[in-house]
Order: structure tokens, then sequence, then C-alpha cells
């Protein structure tokens, strides 16, 4: 690969789209919230769109509302080269999370727009609806139906806490698209996404090249009881599902701390009961829990130890536990091929660089099923993501810009 | 204390009000669904007031919905003698808690007007407002403020978990009295209630004689964390408010173990956390805990046990725990004199009774601080309330109104 490292993105104009975005669904804290098919989701969209347009692309819309917008090649029979992330955010999320990603794709078309630069694929920017599943369970619902998981349908029926539907929600902000979801070839997909860990931040390197993720399952569990008086039930007769419930929560996050030293996590991120109020004892709760490892053997003895706590804890609280869903992802290990782009990219502008693992999940994962996939990470302060205080610094993250351009430039053109 | 064994209660006419009742507000199971300040409220109160209206009655509610129904004595200058419970119901609620009390009353002021009975002291029917505390808490907040314990004001400011108000709601059903809460003389309170616990079911005897209550001891515990990703935070930079919630309540009901040879009880009856949602640690939690026991200082070591169980589980979960509301209620002992009175209605009437202790909270406790007060027990099968499957049987509750109507005749007369 030869690198034109005369041609980089500019800064400053990439980092006023950030902050434009920042003002857009404020949460309370500085941050953002900016749930998935709200109005500051359209907002966003809307004024994403714009922008797009503006560099003389072509947008359309999907079935479950993402976002393509297309700049030609010079042979236009060849599939795209996709570029992109998200633009929704967690209830108290940070303005970089997911949206760096895809403003840095915004800010490659604009580079190569002022440099006339023509690829030989078409480039893509994807804005992927619902990527954190903060609003609509599961996360990463819309790349994972362009890639096959799920499908449109099911998906445009899911419901939120409040009992409204996807689908409903969708078009109303007016984003139900025409287009059909996924079921086209890619060439190849690239991410950039702030590391949301540590690692980068403490090492002073701008650019982490991502290998793969984390093997991560989860589920939720479903927990039966019996309602009851909360007074005068003896304890030998009760059997409160938010008992049971709160003691596989305990039990979850002490597999976390067993797997500590070798940077194992373990999560109890949501639990409902019901009825939930004072007086009664709970008929029913729901659990939502995950664990997270390196390495898969690992991840699935952790996993198989918190199946076994399911048991336990359903027999010391005398109710019945069930999976109420589950899934995995994260075992899936990036395109050697494209991986190499990212690293030639980085040394070519001399940029440091380390490889890295995620620990989160990305719509990467789903889209490395079906097109050569690899991701970008930049460094986020202390790691500290899905919190307002979530902070990037516009130096420490136009390395990591370069390196997209230079990747998918030479992808594009190869 | 001579008694006309022949006064006795029409069964059959008593149990289809009980009947009637059954049917507005239907829960999913065959209980009933009738929280405070609904429309099925509305329904039932409706019908409660033509009832008492048809007996001659002069019905006054008063500014926190509280229903009274007059019936004059010889001495209008007399305090009155109160019966009365409760309408409302627990979301999963049966068809006789508080429901057989107030309905209790109404047979026993029937009874009186078909026997032209004429009393010397007035007597009141009341059902109070919101006892189960399952729509707004506090419970039994109504019967609290007729007892000088809460300010109406604040009462009337309470938000449900849906953030609708006490006041609004209690104008929208037509029940925003203008009386005065309390504040005014009163005899003697009479309060008859299904046992809620297996002891007068076991022991087949059809009354119990209240001399009091368990001491009971409650709490909001307000939990502080911090969001993160639920992927890369490190185990040991966490501070998730759900886990932290989740060690006190596996703790609390563990003191509820240690005591159950002893029948003490602890619950933990309510948890809720925010954000709660997938992906993202929850910086806040609420949890609602109580413990009960039969002797009081047994249930403040109990209290100390949990006490030292949030400071415990705050440090290992890396979360601050304060208590945002404590409560603690059933050390009431009940007068003597209207005790005595009970014992011998069912000794003349030769009903088989046992003193018993409440374990549940009642409105006759908040009462009991301004008037003298004693409360009958009647059987509910194996124990079972705040569960649809709760259920009464006519001939094992006869014989506790017929000792109800006794009592409260010889106190008005005396």
């Amino acid at each position: 690969m030869t690198t034109d490292s005369t041609l980089a993105i500019d800064g400053p104009r990439f980092w006023s789209t950030v902050m434009r975005s920042g003002q857009i669904g404020p949460g309370k804290a500085g941050g953002l919230r900016r749930l998935a098919l709200t109005d500051a989701d359209k907002e966003m969209r809307d004024l994403f769109i714009t922008w797009c347009t503006e560099t003389g692309c072509t947008v359309t819309v999907d079935r479950v509302g993402n976002i393509f917008a297309r700049r030609p090649g010079s042979d236009e029979h060849l599939p795209p080269v996709l570029i992109g992330s998200h633009l929704d955010t967690q209830v108290a999320g940070g303005k970089y999370d997911g949206i760096v990603g895809v403003l840095a794709g915004l800010e490659v078309l604009r580079t190569l727009d002022d440099r006339r630069v023509r690829t030989k694929r078409p480039l893509e920017l994807v804005c992927w609806t619902n990527e954190e599943g903060a609003r609509f369970t599961p996360p990463m619902v819309a790349s994972g139906t362009f890639a096959g998981v799920f499908d449109p349908d099911w998906v445009l029926r899911l419901r939120d806490d409040d009992g409204k539907v996807f689908g409903d929600e969708l078009k109303r902000i007016g984003y139900d698209g025409k287009a059909a979801v996924g079921g086209r070839p890619i060439d190849a997909y690239f991410e950039l996404h702030i590391e949301q860990g540590p690692i980068l931040d403490r090492e002073t390197v701008p650019v982490g090249i991502v290998t793969g993720g984390y093997a991560v399952r989860g589920m939720h569990v479903d927990v039966h009881g019996e309602t009851a008086h909360a007074g005068p039930t003896p304890m030998d007769r009760r059997r409160n599902a938010l008992v049971g419930a709160s003691m596989l929560a305990v039990a979850v996050n002490e597999i976390g701390w067993t797997y500590h030293a070798t940077e194992g996590k373990a999560t109890v991120a949501r639990l409902v009961a019901w009825p939930n109020k004072a007086g009664i004892l709970s008929e029913y709760a729901q659990l939502t829990c995950d664990v997270r490892h390196a390495e898969r053997e690992v991840a699935e003895r952790m996993w198989a130890e918190v199946k076994a706590a399911m048991a336990d804890c359903a027999r010391r609280a005398s109710v019945e536990m069930s999976v109420a869903g589950e899934w995995q992802f994260g075992s899936e290990r990036f395109d050697p091929g494209c991986v190499r782009l990212v690293r030639e990219a980085a040394k070519s502008l001399g940029v440091r660089h380390r490889d890295i693992l995620s620990q989160a999940g990305h719509d990467a994962y789903y889209i490395s099923r079906i097109a050569p996939t690899a991701m970008i990470f930049t460094p986020c302060r202390d790691g500290i993501s899905h919190n307002e205080a979530e902070h990037a610094e516009l130096d420490e993250t136009v390395p990591g810009v370069n390196v997209l351009l230079h990747a998918a430039l030479a992808r594009a053109n190869r």
C-alpha cells in the first residue's frame, strides 16, 4: 500500500460535527440522552442526512431505519466499502460512543471530496439503528438484521419498557424506510469507536487495532414465585421472586470477581419485579446478566458457573428460574486482510498503535459475519463510557480518523 | 355485660355484599385488583354509600377520602363508636382483606335496624382510604391522617409510581370530601379483619382476639453508585447500585431466617434501579424492606442487624446507602377495656376464640393512638393473603361478625 501522507482529515471540521451532535438530546450532566427513535434521534438523523447530502451522497433508509449515504465509485458494479457506527446513546450516555465513528466516516467522505479523490469501489457511510439496546432490547439489533441474524418483522414488533412498538416509533419519526435490510454484497466494513476501556488512555496510544472481541454470553432470567403478605407469611412459606433474583444478582457479581485477575467481568444490568410494592411478596422478577472474557473457554466456564448459581438460587429462594432469552457475541475474529490494512495505515502515517480486544458489543461483530471487517479504537478518558462524563479529545482522536481514511481508501481502490 | 343472644346477623345477607364487592375490580385469577382511587375503587365506594344510605345513615367524606356513615345514638352529644376497615386491595389481592371488616360493620348496622335497636352513643361505619399502600406509599395513610400522624396536605401531594397525584385522583373519582380529617373525639374503634396468617385456620378457631401487633420497623434505602459500561469496566472500578441493593436484599432475607424459629420475618418487597438497562451499570437503586417480631426487643435487634448489613453491603459494592424514609408500627397494645368487651361477647355467644397478635399493619394501629381500640380476626384459608387465592368461608366468618356486633353494642350502650 502506498499512502499519500499529505491526505489528511480536517480535525476542527470533524470535531465541530461531534460538538454539534453533542447539543442534540442533552442529558443532565453534560452528556447525552438520545435514545433510539426518539425526537432527539430524529433531529440527529435529519442533520446527519443534511450533512451527507451536502457531500453529494445518495441517501437511502432501510426497513429497520438504518441510514446509508453512498458515494459512487468509478466502478459502480463493485460492492461498496462500508464505514459507520451508531448515533443513538444510553439514557445516561456520552457524546462520543458510536457518534465519533459515524462522524469520522462523514469526515472521510468530506476529505475525499476536498481532494477530488475518486475511489474504484463505492463508499457507503452507515448509521445503524438502536445499537445501544437502551430502548429496545437486544442491542445491535439493526446491524444484526442487516447481517441476517434477526428477522425485520420481528424487530419492527419489539417493544420498549413503556410498551411502545419499534415499528410505530420508526414511522413516527419518519425513518420507516423502504429499502430491504441487507441481502446485498458488502466489500468490507470499517468501524471506528472509542475504546470504552482504559488501556489506550493509560498507555497514551492513540490507535487501537481491534483484532476481535471478548467472548460475551448473556441472558434474561425469568423468576417465578408467589405473591403473599409481607407480614404474617412465615419465612419457610415464602416464594419471593425478588429475593431469588437478588440472590442471582449477587452470585453473578461474585463470579465476575472470581475472574477479575484475568480481566473477566460479570454484570447484572437489569432487574424488574412484579408487583414490587410494599406489603406484598413479588410473584415475578426478571434479571438480565452477562459474562465477558478474552478467552472463549474461560467465558464458557464463567457461564457454567452462572447457570449453576441459577439452580442454586432458585432452590434457596423456593422459586423457579428459567432462561427467557440468551445471546452470545464477541467470539468473532476480524478479517486479517482488513486488520492488516488498518495496521499498515497506522505504520505509514507514523501513528502509535497497539492490538486490542473489544470488551463491548459493536455493530461490527454482526457485520463481520457477512463481510470482511475491522475496527479502530480511539482513546476515551479513564475508560469511562455509558456515563455522561465520557470524554474524548480531538488530538487523540484525529490519528484514528486518518487511519480509517487511509485503510478504507486502500480497500476501496484495491 | 348481658348479651341478647337472639340478636344475630344475617349471614347470607352479609356474604352477598362480600360477593358483590368481589365483582368490582377483578384480578386475573379470581381475586381483586382494586387499587385506591381507581375507577374500580370509585365503583365500590359508590355502592358502599348506596348501601349505607339505605340503612338511613348520614354519609360524610373527609379531605383524604375517608367515608363515614353515621347511625345516630339516643344521645347525639356523645362521641361515636367507630367500626370499619378498608375497601382497597393490593394489585394481586383477595376478596376479603379489609373488605369483610367494612361489610361486617354494614351488617351490624342492618341488624340493629332490623331489630329497631337504638344505641345510646352514635355508631359510625368507616371506610379508610388507601390502607394497602399498594398505590400510594405509605400504607394506612388516611387512618394515620385521621389520627394526626400525617398532614392532610402532604397526603394530597403523594404520587403513585406513574406520577399521578393523590389529591388529583381523589378529585377525579369524586371523593375529595370537605370534612376535616380527624380532630374529633371517638369513643372507641372496632375493626374486624381476616387474620392473614395460618393460626386460626390451622386451629379451627373462628375468632381471634387481637391484643396487639408484631413490632414492625421498615425503611426505604437509597443506593447511589455510578453508571458505566457493562462491558469493559473492570470489576474493581464498578459502583453498580443494583448490585449493592441486591446484596442488601439477600442480607435482609437472611436476617429473617435467623429469627424464623421465633416467628420473626424480614422482607424485601420492592427494588427499583435506574437506568436498569442492558449494557449499563445502574447509578441509583431504591429498596424497601422491613422486619417484624412479636417482641419489640427482638425486632430492634433484627433492625440493628439490617442497619449493619446496609453498611457492609455499601462497602462491598462500593456504593453509598442512606435511609430515604423509615417507619415503625405495631408496638401498640390495644385497649384492655375494648379487648375485654370482645372477649366477653365471644364467651357469651359461646364462640371459640383465642388471643392473637397481628403481624400485618392495620388502620386500627393508628386509631389506637387516639381512641380505645380492639380488633377481631377471622380465619382465612392456609393464611394466604395478598394473593388472589385468598379465601374465607361464610360459616367461619359469621361468629366474628356476631362478636363485633355485641362488643360494639355493649360499648355504645355503656
